[in-house]
This record gives structure tokens, sequence and C-alpha cells, in this order.
């Protein structure tokens, strides 16, 4: 048997176990209909070298990810549970690097809600990557309509469109289109953000390769830094998700906070499921 | 906390509790990102006057559902495991009448497969119910593509078309124009279903309300009875649906069978999911 917890952020949801998986199992875990389901799913292993654990992720589609912000944040719960770290912070290791996951509890000591250290954002054309002089002020349109907005690297490429009120864009019909748009050399989320106040942002987000999904930390962050860049957003920005309420703090790196709910646990025999 | 299994009968995925729920907690357990997932919750109580159970199923949009024969599959396996019924059938009360279900075991003994006796299907207009003089040969047609099919009641409406190739019709393109066709005024579940053999279908179904699915039991009933009625397929038909096989028994009632799957049972605090 084999003992899973099931945990979301925001809507982001994953898996999360201390045995090793391949991809096969990965696809069977994340199967939303004959599995448990979810858009990942985490091995947690002892750190080594001054990190409490370490993390590699798998997509639901089988593939390692790098790095998820969400999924950073739902691997602290568990963490904690198993005795690593210290009852504040959780030192990661990620396919992204280091990161640095602060705790908080709620009233009874619960763990309620998680920061992850996201990294430096870059505007940088190569970093991003992005095929073009500049990530600044790019002009994506389709059907007559016509966004302006920036190119943002987190580990991976973001088109955030400043946009009047994002619950009106389809999003459907025009994230599939922007996602490959030829200057992204390998494709881009696309956020189309709102603007609340000097600390609100309300984004639907189009995930590359997935579609429009409840919430993106990469996502969250890109559309913060981009607000701030452009003027029109201070540096501890509330990220309105269809999910729920992200929090970004903007400095020389980008911190992403948030409630981590858990679901439960489950013991599953994976050769029942593969059959 | 409350305790639910999670069973899957060809990809058509249910949680089974004994618990009373409401619409609300429904919709909350089935969510699939942040509660437990599944296409419907069913509750099982112990049956009355002969009956070994009761069960009462919403699905995931919250709403009581009359019947569902996939659901009824799934509910063998944890009327079995709680000490109802035989060894070899069950009795169970339904929204849309009593059903007999019989129960096959694997050679370790447990519970493998399900058939359930899904009642009468009908060709009668009134009980599809059809607005037209004949459930047989109605037209309905797309973007310059047309389609050749009959209408048949399971509990439910169904128009069944059939086609050359199942895998290569456009059903996310056709299902939602055939679904509204006016001449069904409760909608249609529609499915396209091409002949391999005398005894063997495959099927795509787009399921009223939902959009394609793994698999539909009422549809694979409503393929078989139509393919027979029109000479194309004796009375024991295998239905291959995305998710597996089912098979159906034509006789003066239908049986469905198939396997079940548990594919694992978990603890939730249905407070936290409201969170």
């Amino acid at each position: 048997m084999m003992h899973l917890a099931k945990l979301h952020a925001t809507g982001n949801d994953f898996l999360v176990t201390t045995d090793e998986l391949d991809a096969a199992l990965a696809v069977v875990l994340c199967d939303r209909h004959r599995g448990i389901g979810a858009d990942g799913v985490i091995t947690l292993g002892p750190g080594r070298d001054g990190a409490d654990a370490i993390m590699t992720l798998r997509n639901a589609d089988g593939a390692l990810a790098e790095m998820s912000g969400n999924g950073a944040r739902c691997v602290a719960w568990v963490a904690v549970e198993a005795g690593l770290g210290s009852d504040t912070d959780l030192v990661v290791d990620t396919g992204s690097g280091r990161r640095t996951i602060a705790l908080e509890r709620d009233a009874q000591g619960a763990l309620a809600s998680a920061t992850v250290d996201m990294g430096a954002v870059t505007f940088e054309p190569k970093d991003i990557p992005l095929d073009a002089p500049s990530a600044f002020d790019l002009e994506v349109g389709y059907h007559g309509a016509t966004f302006t907005g920036d190119a943002v690297g987190v580990g991976n490429p973001h088109l955030v469109l400043p946009v009047d009120d994002p619950a009106a864009v389809k999003v459907a019909s025009f994230g599939p289109r922007f996602e490959v748009d030829e200057r992204f050399p390998e494709r881009t989320n696309v956020e189309f953000v709102g603007v609340e106040g000097r600390d609100r942002l309300t984004m639907r987000v189009w995930e590359r390769g997935v579609g429009e999904t409840l919430s993106c930390g990469t996502g969250a962050c890109a559309a913060a830094a981009a607000a701030h860049r452009r003027g029109l957003v201070d540096t501890d920005v509330t990220v309105v998700v269809r999910g729920g309420e992200l929090t970004v703090g903007l400095g020389e790196t980008v911190r992403l906070g948030g409630p981590v709910t858990h679901v439960f646990d489950v013991d599953v025999d994976p050769e029942r499921l593969t059959s």
C-alpha cells in the first residue's frame, strides 16, 4: 500500500508522498476518474547539506516539473507533520534550487498558510525566454480584440495582460492563441489582470499546456511584478484568483503566500489502480 | 469525520457513504480540486420491504438523480462489504424503482464485477420523452454532416447514432448541438456507435448537461437496444467505451454488467472542505 496526502492551495491540488514514483504511476495517481486525482504528485525526501527536505514534482501528465509555488506550499504541511524543519520555517530543495517556506498556524495551532520564497523575477528577454528586444508593451490580438502587456520570467514564462475586468474576458478563446505566440519559443502562460487598488489585483490564468485553472502561483508573482513595474500597485499585493486569494511580496526576491488545506490522507494499492 | 468509499465503474466514479448529505455537501465532496472528486455521491441506507439496501444519488452539481447503472454497480461493492445482501446478489431500491444486482468475484474472492437489471427500455415517444411520431430514423445534422439514428428511453432519453468509426467523430462539436434537438423536450444524451461484430459495439457518449464522458451505463443499454432493433447485433453485446468494456444483455429487461474497482476509502472532515 502507498500512503499519500491530498492538499490544495487555492484550488491547485497535489498529492504528497514519501515514496518514489515513475511517470506511469504519476499519471495513474493523478487520474481524476480512475485514480485519486490531482494537478501533480510530489515525492518528499529527507534533505541534505542544510536543507530540511527535497521535493520532486511530477505533473498529471507524468513529466517532471521544475517548481510549483503552490506545490511547495502544500509540501510544507506534510513536511511539518513528518517532523522535518522547525515550527516556523522549512528549507526545501526543488528542481529550481533551494527555497525557504515560512509557516503560519491558526488559533488551534494547525498549519493554515505557507509563504514560499520564489526567487527573483526577471524582465530580461533571454531569461524568460522571449524572442523580442524588450519584455515590455507586447501587443497580442485575436478576432479584432487587442491587448498590450509584459513578459515576465518566474522560472517559467508569463505574459501579463492588464484588462478592465478579467471576469469579462473570453479566456478560453484568447488563452490558447496567446500561449503559442511565436515570440515565446517555449510557449507561455497568460494572465489577464485587473487592478482593484494599490494592494489588490484580480487575475484569471491560462496555464501553458493545461488551460484555464483555479490558481497559478508563478502567475500571481508575474502579475504583481508586472503591475508594480507599471506603477499600478505597491510591493505587497493580494492577488484574487478563482480558487481564492494569494499574497505576493515584491523585493529582491518574490514571496508567495496563501492558505493551504489538507483535504485527506489516503492509502491506495497502485496495482489496483493500474488495472 | 465522514467516511466514504471511492469507486469507479469503467471510469464513471462515485463516492459511497452511509451518511445523509444535502446538495451543498455533495457539491463540495465531488469538487475535483478542493474536495475528493467524483461524478456523484451515493448515500447507502438499510433496505425495507424485502430490499437489502436503498441508494440515494446526487450528481456533482448537487441535484438528486433518479438512477445510474454504473452508480448502482459501485454501490454493490460497498453493500457487500457492509454485510448487506447475499454473496451473489443484492436488491436495491433506487429513485427509479427496485433493482437487482448480481455480483461476480475474482479468484481471490474479491468482488470484481457487478451486473444490474436496468428494467425495460422503450422506443415509445411519449415514454422517452420524444416529441415526434416515431423514435426511429431520426435525422440530425450540423455543418454539412448528417446522422440518422433512433431515440431510446432507459429511464432517461438517448439518441443513438450509428457511425462508421466513433473515434473519428467530432463529439465535442456535434454533442452539444444534438443534445438540444427540439424534438427532445428534456434534452437528450447522444451516443455515436460503431458495429464491430454481432456481439460487439464501440461507443462514444455525450452526456446531457455534462459533456463527453468515459462511460455511461444507460447509454450502453440504449446503444445495444437500438443496434439490436436494426438487426446489427444479437442479444448479448459488449459495448466498448473510452473507460473500458460494459456488457449488455437484452431481454424483457436489460442487464448492464462490467468491472467495478474500489479505489480507496477515505475519512474527511466536511467542515474543512467547505472552508
